[in-house]
């Protein structure tokens, strides 16, 4: 007995453009299950405020089950991907399970890269997932309290040198908030330490901060983190890491040695290893970073029932009348390529030619910290720039805007309104002090005296 | 050279009877060191909220040094507490670090006890600590997420089993809350299992729920168990619990089976192990729960510079004119007892007689479900006992009455009208998917099919 159905649409990762792409089939005649390792959407962009304790977890993470409960042809799966059997059209999940599709949506995302030195990770988390800022939360926090028992006056300075890798929009924003906790939150709550004597360090690899912004804007960044008591070190490139801290080596002159135990790890990005699964499988390209290379219109060469979209995607926009360019690994673009393969799988199913992707840039904005953000915008009447007090005003409710769920919009709203006030972070809550086994912070005791 | 210093008092744990001690020390000539194993204090009789996603663990968790901040007398210290060195009156820190002390306040409280059976704990968390909670959060929502990729429908049923040992007001709580959960939050966003269909066990030893209430409430709160669909059964004794399920033994029959992957305990309560190191160095008796034995006046017998109080005190009232009576391990006693063995060192360094404590106890309240609550009040003009809908509010406006911080009760009180009126459960994010190694969720695949 044959059954006919809808055509199965298997979307793996529901990130920003795997729930944009998901949310674009609203209403068609098709069967979508969406696969993701996690039961949440995560607002990543926040996640920063999580593991600076601003916000709690709930705030930023709405479950992917409880966004489509109003749409009947979504159903959701929680599971990993261990294989996509092409020929057989077959989505394979750990621990047992398959699904079949006829067409499928990969939005797997990134994860961060250590450039080949993952034996630095237990040292330097980095920031892609709650558990992630679960971690530097504690570590963070556990550096405060380690000082105040600490006896030993050089140990508990290292025990106060805060540093952060990479000089992009999180690693910016990590330095800021961890000025202002340093500088605003804790004074008064110490008796043995003072908490304003943290020394916060940005060390970046390349000339600049925030290299995506316009020149100016940079400036305008790095101004504000000095302003902040953020000790900005540009063209410095990190060589080692250890349990008690790192080895960096400046443009000029020799390696010198910061203490510390904790390191936020915010420089590279690498697409997830689906990426290279899906690579060898489908004979496909993958870049230096592990994207896979897609079509125009998002599909893999010589696979049209399989798209990849947002950060494991290595696109190229082709705007009308110019030439084509390259896609950044931004929110923005991940959700406008969900929606256009969900689009183009729908044509597809139709018997329509695809279109090609264009990526509707509208500029790009980072905040530093308390009234400080840096905002570059791209609009058809013309190109803004601006930075302080307004732009983190813009920033602030950009942000807000672009949550998922009423709820979670008034919620971040009110919780900044009180952090605003009272100065205060309300979710300095430290759990899993025994440790997780890959995670585990280091004993600051067991470091030499430098 | 000696430095003349004002009198040192050590008080360990921060929970409501370290808090109150504390607190009760306020604008004193002493130093003060707070000392606990987490940076938090926990607001406890709202924790199953936190396990069953209503609220996040922010809202009900306030930092201890963040309430001690405007109190100069108080220094806060993260640590645990290897052992309490009676004759040179030192309290010795896991880590290093030694506090001395003229005074020391015991408030370690209590830990689950699994009477013996401490191999059952990997298979039935109990819920005392935020890790607790977000541990028995992931069990629940993650056995909805198997069920709906199971395909087997045996095991699928199986894995709606959810089961809560112990009738207390945890259990009974819990139990409620997991049948509004799988009544009321998840129906609608599952696509291949009905949430509905989730079988509610709550097992309790004795012969009635809420033990500690008057006889006609525990028929109340037992009347509105079974309205919520929760199967209650009593007399029925745990014998034997595993990953796939447990064995009871009820009071009449023989020992059956119940296949559960989510098994809460909520049975046996255990003073903390600190009672036992500090009956060993003192001689004093601890009772069959571990706690120690305490004077009229909540000291050590032969060590007037020692007290325990809240959980770990195995203590008597002395009300005045009547006989004396146990106090109960309930949050309002540790609060009293905190007090008083406060001001006792006040009146010990003022060379003043102590008073014995007196436990002023106004009754007992326990909510069951949505509109659902049992109330004993008891106050000077008389007896109240009331149930149901108004017993609801009365419990609501009381437990958010004693949280502390005001941020906190404006938070959870905005939660819960937005879960009242939405019935939304928003904090249902799953983290630590890769679990804890001594608390992993057993593999419901690997159980035999029943």
């Amino acid at each position: 007995m044959t059954v006919q159905h809808r055509p199965r649409i298997v979307i793996i990762g529901c990130g920003f453009g795997g729930l944009e792409a998901a949310k674009a089939l609203r209403g068609a005649d098709v069967d979508v299950t969406v696969v993701d390792k996690t039961n949440h959407h995560l607002f990543q962009p926040l996640l920063y405020q999580v593991a600076t304790a601003g916000l709690s977890a709930p705030a930023i993470a709405a479950p992917v089950r409880h966004l489509f409960r109003k749409q009947p042809n979504v159903t959701t799966l929680l599971g990993e991907v261990s294989d996509i059997d092409v020929s057989a059209r077959m989505v394979r999940l750990k621990d047992g399970g398959e699904l079949a599709y006829e067409h499928l949506i990969v939005a797997a995302g990134a994860t961060h890269s250590y450039f080949g030195r993952d034996d630095w990770a237990p040292f330097a988390p980095g920031l892609k997932t709650l558990d992630d800022a679960f971690d530097i939360r504690r570590r963070v926090l556990l550096a405060f309290e380690a000082a105040e028992r600490e006896t030993d006056p050089t140990r508990r300075a290292a025990g106060l040198n805060f540093v952060v890798i990479g000089a992009g929009p999180t690693g910016v924003e990590m330095a800021g908030t961890l000025a202002e906790i340093a500088r605003h939150t804790l004074p008064g709550e110490f008796r043995r330490i003072d908490p304003a004597s943290a020394r916060i360090v940005l060390l970046e690899g390349g000339p600049r901060v925030l290299q995506a912004m316009p020149i100016d804007l940079s400036q305008r960044a790095l101004e504000q983190l000095h302003t902040l008591g953020v000790e900005v070190r540009l063209n410095a490139r990190v060589v080692a890491i250890d349990a008690c801290g790192l080895d960096v080596l400046p443009a000029h002159g020799a390696v010198y040695r910061i203490d510390s135990s904790c390191i936020t790890w915010a420089a590279g990005v690498a697409a997830s290893p689906l990426g290279r699964l899906l690579a060898q499988s489908v004979e496909v390209q993958t870049d230096r970073a592990g994207r896979v290379v897609v079509e125009p219109d998002l599909s893999l060469a010589g696979h049209p029932s399989i798209s990849v979209v947002g950060d494991l995607a290595a696109a190229q926009s082709y705007p009308a009348g110019q030439q084509p360019r390259a896609v950044p690994g931004v929110s923005p673009a991940a959700k406008q390529m969900g929606r256009l393969a969900a689009v183009n799988v729908l044509r597809r199913i139709a018997g329509q030619p695809t279109a090609a992707f264009w990526y509707r840039d509208y500029g790009n904005l980072a905040t530093i910290g308390r009234h400080s953000a840096v905002v570059d915008l791209v609009l058809p009447l013309g190109h803004y720039k601006f930075s302080g007090y307004f732009a983190w005003l813009f920033w602030l409710f950009a942000h807000v805007y672009f949550l998922i769920g009423f709820r979670n919009r008034l919620v971040v709203l009110m919780d900044w309104a009180w952090a605003y006030w009272s100065f205060a972070r309300y979710a300095r809550v430290v759990t899993g002090i025994a440790p997780r086994a890959h995670g585990q912070p280091p004993p600051a005791s067991g470091c030499p005296d430098s």
